[in-house]
This record gives structure tokens, C-alpha cells and sequence, in this order.
């Protein structure tokens, strides 16, 4: 109908006013608004900021005809309901993780982060050119949802702790702060484990509601300040060992865009597997020299017998989570297989160098 | 002109002809043809096909705008000669490494791969969030080019030798195939260094020319087939422990794209990073499995020694490197301070992760 108005206007009016006229209506016709929840409170470091460079970045490649706009956690919908909202098409996006919907199916786990599973690149590995990404995509297509692998923490801290660990024995009766598997994990060694979103984490430390925490690496945990209640700092991580994030897309939303915007889209997620995990991995240097440094933070290591005991609790969590349903059961079957590969390569590759350059570096 | 001629029609021919009319000459007006060249044969493993991938991306979040045309090394200009053609504007882009250029600068070496330096994951991190791709930005100004960081191989293995390797006296007249610094650390330890291009090392090792080489890792070296002629595949490898690709763009070309079409560049070459580095980790991994039980290949790894005298040496080299003017002085010491960092965090990570995951794993 506007081009209508245009063309008569251009017949009547002439060149300049037309040509001022044409562009509008075409545009605005061609503009489509994209919600993107997310999980996180709004510019948390990383993930949030990262949420809203993506909107920007799609916005941008489209020249302006997705409008993608960021919504923190609770803004549009609660955190933990923003799969949901996709799936529902209450928001056409998401952006967060995909264990927290282990509820809906334990297989969710595998696509985010695993008790001594993959490395970051290890997982990118299996998810874009493995089967990762055919069997997550497989597992949302029953809610009406299509997943895409957005970006990893990188190996996550062992956590804060008021005391030494010096054994296994410790951990019995110990009120500690980890989700997910690794959480199984160490209530399969004894331990009372709670989950508490980001923001109530301190102050529960400080009441001593908690004895200790994990959160993520130097980076975000330097952010929470966690180190004035805490003092001594664990690694290496072995619940968390990469934690990649999601975008999600309402399966209607994604079939009504022309392939030019998939692709935007597409490509958009995947740059971010780049920018966030090396966001990561340069703050965590810069903030572990501050903890260290400047904090006085006490870093211990996890004994090799703590390392075992660990470790053997933890095939056995992804053992009963793995078989748990049919599909489950292929997801961790493949998930296996393809990581004794990686860690075939993993060996040879950048642990071989990583411990032979370790070896000769003086700081 | 042709609007002027649209226009005058679509006041004399009526709305639907108009309409079908408007779009042709807008389109055609708008579409950019960009040949990139690259240094690798035609669809050549990883590499060559990134660079199509990356092209074709392109063309399609563009909506067939930017209209991208990939060069095998030799169809427009020689491999080396890729710098050059995008700096004189006889291609608008390239696809390579930044090493190849480090006869116009020694700092070149920086931005692609240096002896016992970054892991992928560390380089991505300085070149994004440290100083490195804003050092590197600088360097290519002066050739009226803008550098974008493409994709990681990962860390690539110490190479194939027809004889073991017990000491560094084995290193002495050895004639040996690896470019670059890595060359440089093995000629100050008495080898006699060649460089050969990919195609040329199967003969030579052959015929005993050369008496062993490195070429990348598992996936890439498999298909090279140097396992019929030299038995021992020696880890881990120091020499390249990222070597990072590069796609460069002419400058004025670059200051020509809409604010759209730029980043549509920018995130597409970013999503490599994520891809083609993935690509290298997933299929390492499969194609060692393939060298160590069905071609029986022999596993060897460097003594603690040998990766000493290796480190010693590539230390004097880079800093010999790194001295030789000031332009170069200031990103290798960049360099070296965020490495410091980088060895400190991956320690804990990374590295501390997957030393407590390979004691406990069993294959």
C-alpha cells in the first residue's frame, strides 16, 4: 500500500522527493523484532555483555532489519524460564545454557558442560563437527526449538573455600555452592550441596550459610569479591572443565527467515564461540595476577588422591545420567567415544606443549 | 540514471511493472565482486575449504552483495605473492598467514605462531582482548592493508624423522624440513633447515633428501602419507604451538564497505576462528586414532632435555627477533608480558584440568 502512495507520488512529485521516499516503506516493511532473554542480570561480564553484542552484531549485519533486543534475567521472563519462552514463542531467542533444562531431559548436560568431560576446543570439536550439534538439534526439535553452540567459560575454578582441603574425608558434611553434575558429584562424596544464584552466593559465605563456593574462573569470582571471605582458592576444576553457553531460536521464527538472515544469525553465534571464550581466558590471567598479587588469595592444588576420588564419582554420575532414557543413552555414548579421541589428540597436542613449555618457564 | 529511466516508467507503465522493475538495478547497483586470494592449493584440507566456506558465507549474508571469489595460490598470483596483490589492489582480499611477511617485518612472526609462545586459546585471547590485533593493525596500515585474525591449527606436532631422536646431538646435521622461527631454533642447534613447499616434502623424504619434517598434525599429515617413509612421530611440537591464519583486506576496499558489509566481514572471519580451529581438533584426533592402529605409526615424545634445549634456544631467538627494530621490539614485548599471564592462568585451567583428567583416564 505504501508503495502504491510512492509510485503516485513519484509520477506526480518527481525525482529527488521520490528517491528520499522509496527507501522507507521497503525497510520498514522488512523489519522484524527479535527478543533475546538471556539468563544473566544485565551486562554481566561476559555473558551478559556478550548477549548484547550479538543483538548489536545481527542488528548490524542486517542492515537494521533484525532488531534484536536483549532482555536480563526477570525483564521479560524469570532466568529460568526463558526456554520456555522460546519454545512458547513468548521471546523469539534465547541466550544461556543448557544444563539448567536438565529437568526436561538429562542429555541437556552433555551440550554444556561435563565432570571431567571435554575442554573448551575439545567440545567445539565434537559439537561442529562431530555429532554434537546433530544430536542437541535433534533433542530441542521436540520443543520447537533450534539450537545453535554459542561460547565457553573455559576450564572453571575449583572454588573458594574457608579452610584446607587436605582429603576426601573433608568434604563429608561440607555446605558447598555447585550445580549441575559436579554438585552429584560431590554429594555422591559426602558433602550437603546447595544451589544459589550468583547474587546471593556472598553474602550466604559471609553468614557462613555455606563453607565454600565455586563460581567460574578469576575473572567473574575477582568480580564477586569473594576472596574477602574466602581465602583459599582451588584447582584444578574438575565439574566445570568448559561450560558453553546456547543460543536458542523458536523453530517458526527460524523457518520464516530468508537464508540471508539464518545465516546472519548462524555465523553471528559462532564468532561468539571466538570473542567470549577468549574474553575468558585473557581476563582470567590478568584477574588471577590481581587475586594473587594483590589479594594475597592463597591458591592450593587438589591432591592427586582427591584428583582419583573425584574422578571415579564422576564417571559414575555421567553413567546414571547417561542411561537414564534411550536418547540420553545415545548422547553419552557418543559423547564418550568421541572423547577418548580428544584426549588421544589432547595429550599429544596442548597438554604435551602446555607441560613442556611449563616445564622450562621461569615468571 | 537507470532510476530516472524506472521512474518515467512507472508513471507511464502502472504500479505492477513498476514494481517488478524497482529492484533489478538496485541490487545490480549494490553487488561488489571480491577475489580473495589464498596460499593454499585448491580446496585444500581445512584451509582451502575454510576459505571457500568463509567466501560463501559472505555472499550470502549479504544477500549476494559482496559477491566473494576464492584464488587458489597460483591461479591470480603466486602464495606469496597474496600480501602484495591485496596491498596493490590487484585482489581486495587474502587468506593466509602472517609469518609468510615477516621478510617486510619480523614482527609479522608475532601475529601467526611463535616457538614455545601462545596455545590457540591464548592467542585468540591477546589478539582480541589484549593489544594484538590493535598491534597488528598498525604493522598492516603502512601497506595500505587491514588484518583480520582468521583461525588456529592448534598445536602441531614435532614432526616425522626416519631415525630416533635420543639427544640434541642427533640435531647436528640433520637435514629438516620447518619454516620460520621454529627453523631458526633447530639451525642454532645444528641442523641444516630447508623449507619446502607442501607438495615437494613426500619425494624428498622419499629420496632421502631430507632426513625427516613437520608439517602440521595428525588430520593434515595423514594425508600427506609421510608415515610410509619416516616411522617416528615425535611430540610434543614447540615450534608452532597455534600458528594462527590470517584474511587481510585492501584498505581502501575496506573504507569503500558500508558500515552493514564490514561487519559482516569482520564476524564471518571471527566465526573461522571458531570453525576451521574446531575442524583441526575434532579430526586430530580421529586420524591419530588411524596413524597409531593401522598404519603403526611410533609414537615418540621429546625427552625432557631435548624440550630444554629447544626452549633455551627459542628464546634467544625470539628475543634476537624481537630486537631487531622498534616497531618490533614493542609487540614482542607485548608479547612476552601477556604470555607471562597467559602461562599463569592456563596453569590452573586448561593445563591443570587435563593433567588431572589424563592420570585418571583409561582408554
Amino acid at each position: 500500500m505504501k508503495r502504491r502512495k510512492f509510485l503516485k507520488g513519484a509520477a506526480a512529485g518527481g525525482v529527488a522527493a521520490a528517491a528520499a521516499t522509496v527507501a522507507a516503506p521497503a525497510i520498514s516493511q522488512g523489519v522484524k523484532q527479535l527478543k533475546m532473554v538471556t539468563t544473566w542480570p544485565k551486562n554481566f561480564p561476559a555473558l551478559g555483555t556478550g548477549a548484547e553484542r550479538l543483538a548489536q552484531r545481527i542488528t548490524t549485519m542486517s542492515g537494521g532489519k533484525l532488531q534484536v533486543k536483549v532482555y536480563a534475567a526477570g525483564e521479560l521472563v524469570p532466568a529460568f524460564q526463558s526456554f520456555d519462552a522460546v519454545s512458547q514463542g513468548k521471546a523469539e531467542m534465547s541466550h544461556s545454557v543448557s544444563y539448567y533444562w536438565q529437568g526436561k531431559s538429562p542429555a541437556f548436560n552433555f551440550f554444556a558442560a561435563v565432570p571431567y568431560g571435554f575442554t573448551a576446543d575439545e567440545h567445539y570439536g565434537w559439537m561442529l563437527w562431530g555429532d554434537g550439534l546433530k544430536l542437541y538439534t535433534e533433542l530441542c526439535d521436540q520443543f520447537g526449538v533450534v539450537p545453535f553452540m554459542r561460547a565457553s567459560t573455559g576450564v572453571q575454578m575449583g572454588g573458594w573455600y574457608r579452610k584446607e582441603m587436605t582429603s576426601l574425608e573433608d568434604f563429608k558434611g561440607l555446605k558447598f555452592r555447585m550445580p549441575g553434575l559436579g554438585g552429584e558429584v560431590l554429594r555422591k562424596l559426602g558433602a550437603t550441596v546447595v544451589n544459589l544464584p550468583g547474587g546471593e552466593i556472598f553474602p550466604a559465605l559471609q553468614a557462613g550459610t555455606i563453607d565454600g563456593t565455586e563460581w567460574v574462573g578469576p575473572f567473574n569470582d575477582l568480580a564477586f569479591g569473594f576472596y574477602k571471605v574466602a581465602k583459599f582458592y582451588y584447582w584444578p576444576g574438575f565439574h566445570e572443565p568448559n561450560t558453553t553457553g546456547e543460543v536458542l531460536v523458536n523453530k517458526k521464527v527460524w523457518a520464516g527467515l530468508s537464508k540471508e538472515h539464518q545465516e546472519i544469525i548462524r555465523v553471528a553465534v559462532q564468532a561468539e564461540s571466538t570473542m567470549e571464550f577468549a574474553e575468558f581466558t585473557y581476563k582470567n590471567g590478568n584477574a588471577l595476577d590481581v587475586l594473587l598479587n594483590k589479594h594475597g588469595v592463597q591458591l592450593r592444588q587438589f591432591s592427586p588422591e582427591m584428583l582419583k576420588g573425584f574422578y571415579d564419582a564422576s564417571m559414575e554420575v555421567i553413567a546414571e545420567v547417561g542411561n537414564r532414557d534411550p536418547f540420553t543413552k545415545k548422547v553419552y555414548e557418543n559423547f564418550m567415544a568421541a572423547r577418548a579421541k580428544a584426549i588421544g589428540w589432547s595429550k599429544l597436542g596442548e597438554q604435551g606443549f602446555m607441560n613442556a613449555r611449563l616445564a622450562n618457564f621461569k615468571a
